[in-house]
């Protein structure tokens, strides 16, 4: 089982509207429709993908992070290298 | 016509691309894969969205700013300053 | 004189003011602080810098992009490029 | 002690550095340099706070977040729902 397993369906739910943010995006891209709007468009999607990053780090940290914390030692180690890269590619991108 | 019309074939493809990484990872979070794989897969989605953002910006400045500014007045200024609130959306998101 | 000369005396003031709280930061780390709340701090300095970064971007639109391109040409097109450029950096950063 | 005690050199380091930048673009600023040559300096100085923003979660990870999921309970719970509000902040910043 996932980390996020609790939070699957919310996640999949977020993730078909910005998937279908994103279609938006190229079908307003294909009418011609003024840049500013489809700019606001697209900071809409990236922030809907932001939302789903966060949720997946906090349910990552709740459950994989805290089971290989208790058990400590090098696995734990290792898990917090890993999602401290992931949050520096989250907060650089 | 749109500022971004020359840019139109290349910004269809990038959104195009998009939406499969977001379908993808859809698909990931529905088969249980590691949340570190789909925050790197958000993570890129994110930077793919970013750069139509700034594709789109770049040309936006080069055809409408350009043009209402070599009118200048009024509307070159109501220009610019829908480009700085466009710009700002854009580096808090 | 530069783009941004008449909102000089608030880009200092903002800039002091960012200096204050990276000094403050400084202090936080010597004391010991708990880092969450160094954190709150850093977070606050950054967002400080990016609020001097759109202010200096809307100068520059409003005056040496809107000089080159009421003027138009190739300078037109070079100081866009830069102008793009600088906003790529902060989108990223 | 604090969770960044074995880094605290390094990040007093940086942040000095960071202070030295912030007050490289207020000269900037006094001495009308011109726009996007500011820019490029402010956006390293972001890049330089965020780099120490990163280094203190890790070691908030590493360690504040480690001790208390090792114990487990409430205040693992409590211990991760505040760093997760720390990496909203950061990603959003």
């Amino acid at each position: 089982m996932a980390g996020y397993s609790a939070s699957k369906e919310d996640l999949i739910k977020r993730l078909k509207r910005a998937e279908g943010q994103v279609r938006g995006i190229q079908r307003m891209v294909e009418d011609d429709v003024y840049c500013i709007d489809i700019l606001t468009q697209v900071s809409a999607a990236t922030k809907a993908l932001e939302t789903v990053a966060l949720s997946l780090l906090d349910d990552h940290l709740n459950h994989c992070v805290a089971e290989a914390t208790s058990q400590g030692g090098a696995v734990a180690e290792d898990k917090i290298r890993e999602a401290s890269a992931a949050i520096a590619r989250l907060v650089r991108s």
